[in-house]
């Protein structure tokens, strides 16, 4: 089985390791600019990645002392500007690369959402997914008219209902035969295979029909990063991806393993369902160079960014503890895969929270790979045997060097071992992923809503 | 001064010349390939033009037969993908072409609009318009929850806070030297010079502070077309072009002369505000040609389409009507204006419902010039001259034939006789158009939001 190898990317200036923007190499402050995404999408596609995988967020961090200071301060999630409109443009500069967008289902109407996706299917010839996310922050609540975000279970009951207002918009307003584009009988589309939806539930009344015309995949590669019970059910029955992140491999490996017992649990085949973890390569053609450019990079993390990035996650404001307390003092649930982390890479060991803000200024908490090309190859495949993983999000300390060092030194690698494929599946983001049609599968929930 | 010249195009198979779509020269039914627009766009940056304007509606026409399936039978507005995610594919293709998109401010949240455009404002390098709408359909209503549009008065209300909530987040949320960008200093942005917008009004409450960093125009530039009363003195307060459609010189003149004086009672300069008017071209070397191909054209265009685009419009199902009744004793106060144009065109004439179907078959209401290039040069000058517009929105009946030939031979006439650049005006869409600086000026009732 080939990797699953996507890019982990965010429209901002910092998104995993605060204070890299600064290093000389960095172009992260360039994000404003449509060249600097192409030349990302292409030097990605050189690399036969699967998919660019973009984070977004709809509000700002202020748990860190309070403040939304520090996160302007750090370029840190703001200014974050739209993912989706970066899409068509790097589309046009690439044949196969996918793209895996973040888009929330808490504050957009699910109608135009829908169509803007139909759109990309269109626009890409079918090279589009979508993390379905529901936005956690308040600061996000607020930029819409909410004192504060929906309550967990709330959130996902709504994102149950939007979801199946998409469906029925992508998969069942317009028959698979509805579009005749018949110039000689004059008949752009046969009215009697359009239908309303005519949806009324508790969150949304949408008639319908769909604007869009069928695209090639109809609904989008659906991603899902579910970590709570709720969102690990919500994946289960809706992802057809699955994101996760985890610092080590214990806790990775129990991940994977209560996402594929809610797979089964959920009547799914736990193995149909790939699971993508955030993880982070710094690579060089030697070891030692490999540990220089480390060094290099870890001198321009940002403490105070990676102790607001940190505290924006867990929602504890961590500058109410002194920098050499132990960061098992820190109270929250949030971060006991941390404490395991770092107790794994050195047990018996205090940890102080400044010496987990200094793991965290690289790649935030996703592990870090340092190494020669061929030991880089030997450890993902170590954390796939380990985990049950079935690829990776990679993130990056520099951009867009951690991608390029990837893409020229591990990619040929991978290739050489036969994980990494010589050329792409053909087809759309899909049919590349599985190797079948272009459309979900008829066990998928989604298939219940099909026109008739 | 140059004529304005826009290109006015629609998502979607079929936009004002329904039937046309099935000539075989016309590519419309390719609208859902990025090449399409790509291609479309380089011409019309070879022409010189000043915007792409783009059409956008959120439901379907429903009038004609008391039906939708008029529209879909001839592609007509519908189906209709979205128009803001064209852009960024084609502003990587161009370097001063323009796009003028039109978006409700009915249905979307005003916080994600805004910044979807900053977000394009910033990936085009300073090319964006906004064409502000307030969505007329029910069919659209009843896609976002409501059984109905709003009143037309309630509309205005609406999008006049929707307009302070945009101009509050473009204008006063970042402070010209909010971002630093300072890596040896470690300072992205100064939280200092960045505030929330804290708005809390009748229809929205949003907090803010914006999540796009300042782009090259801030607010886009701001198209409206405002026909009725309060329509007009919305454009007349908001708008810094205006566009109009009407298919006789007599009613474009009144319609431009209440701009004006609208403009002069809202304290603007009514010479200040560019008004450029729906116009159609067909165009050959010679007018022998051009009356051919207007002919060829009219063989595809489509009865049935074109009385359900009217349909539409005026809100009148016109089956209800025999084809050889009178077309003006359809009850509908919005088609006055077309009845004067036909009897302008032929005094004391009646004309039938049929043949007002076969004047709308190309081009819609708007006026039709078919002539050779010098002839087609000399009218639209005319247009300019006897009606106080300043430039046109060139619809067309083939795709994108109209558009080539308009570039090709049309062109180079206007451009001899000092009414069309030889090259671009340097700098933004807003620079382009007037020649100052790339942010509204500071008499703009956007101004007052502005940053202290």
């Amino acid at each position: 089985m080939p990797i699953i190898l996507n890019a982990f990317v965010m429209n901002t200036p910092s998104h995993l390791s605060p204070g890299l923007w600064r290093h000389p190499d960095d172009s992260s402050t360039a994000y404003t600019s449509l060249d600097h995404w192409i030349d990302l999408a292409r030097l990605l596609e050189r690399g036969r990645f699967s998919a660019m995988f973009l984070a977004d967020t709809l509000g700002t961090y202020e748990a860190y002392a309070g403040s939304m200071a520090p996160a302007f301060r750090h370029g840190l999630h703001t200014p974050i500007n739209d993912p989706l409109l970066l899409v068509p443009a790097m589309a046009a500069a690439t044949t196969d690369l996918a793209f895996g967008v973040t888009c929330s289902a808490s504050y957009e109407h699910p109608f135009s959402l829908a169509r803007r996706f139909s759109t990309l299917d269109h626009l890409t010839g079918g090279r589009i997914g979508w993390n379905i996310v529901t936005s956690a922050l308040d600061s996000a609540a607020r930029n819409f008219g909410r004192p504060q975000q929906l309550d967990h279970e709330e959130r996902y009951d709504r994102a149950e209902e939007y979801l199946e207002v998409c469906y029925k918009l992508w998969e069942g307003s317009w028959a698979d035969d509805a579009v005749r584009r018949d110039k000689a009988g004059g008949l752009y589309a046969e009215p009697s295979r359009i239908r309303p939806i005519d949806h009324r539930g508790r969150y949304f009344e949408v008639a319908g029909p769909h604007l869009a015309e069928p695209s090639p995949q109809r609904t989008p590669v659906l991603y899902q990063a579910g970590a709570s019970r709720r969102g690990r059910s919500f994946a289960a029955r809706h992802a057809e991806c699955i994101f996760v992140g985890a610092p080590s491999r214990a806790a990775l490996r129990r991940t994977v393993d209560n996402l594929r017992t809610a797979l089964a649990e959920a009547g799914r085949d736990p193995a149909s369902v790939p699971i993508v973890a955030e993880h982070t390569v710094i690579t060089a053609p030697s070891a030692a160079e490999a540990e220089d450019k480390r060094a290099d990079y870890a001198g321009y993390a940002s403490e105070d960014g990676a102790l607001a990035l940190m505290s924006g996650w867990i929602g504890v404001d961590l500058s109410r503890y002194r920098l050499d307390d132990p960061f098992e003092h820190v109270e929250s649930n949030a971060i006991q895969s941390a404490v395991e982390a770092m107790s794994a890479a050195d047990p018996g060991r205090v940890w102080t929270i400044r010496e987990i803000a200094a793991w965290c200024g690289i790649g935030g908490l996703s592990p870090v790979t340092t190494g020669a090309p061929e030991a880089v190859a030997d450890e993902l495949e170590d954390w796939i045997a380990s985990t049950g993983i079935d690829g990776f999000n990679l993130s990056y300390a520099v951009m867009d060097g951690g991608f390029r060092d990837f893409v020229e030194l591990v990619v040929p690698v991978l290739e050489k071992s036969g994980r990494h494929p010589a050329r792409y599946p053909p087809g759309t983001f899909r049919e590349k992923l599985f190797g079948a049609g272009p459309r979900l599968p008829g066990s998928h929930p989604a298939a219940a809503f099909r026109f008739p």
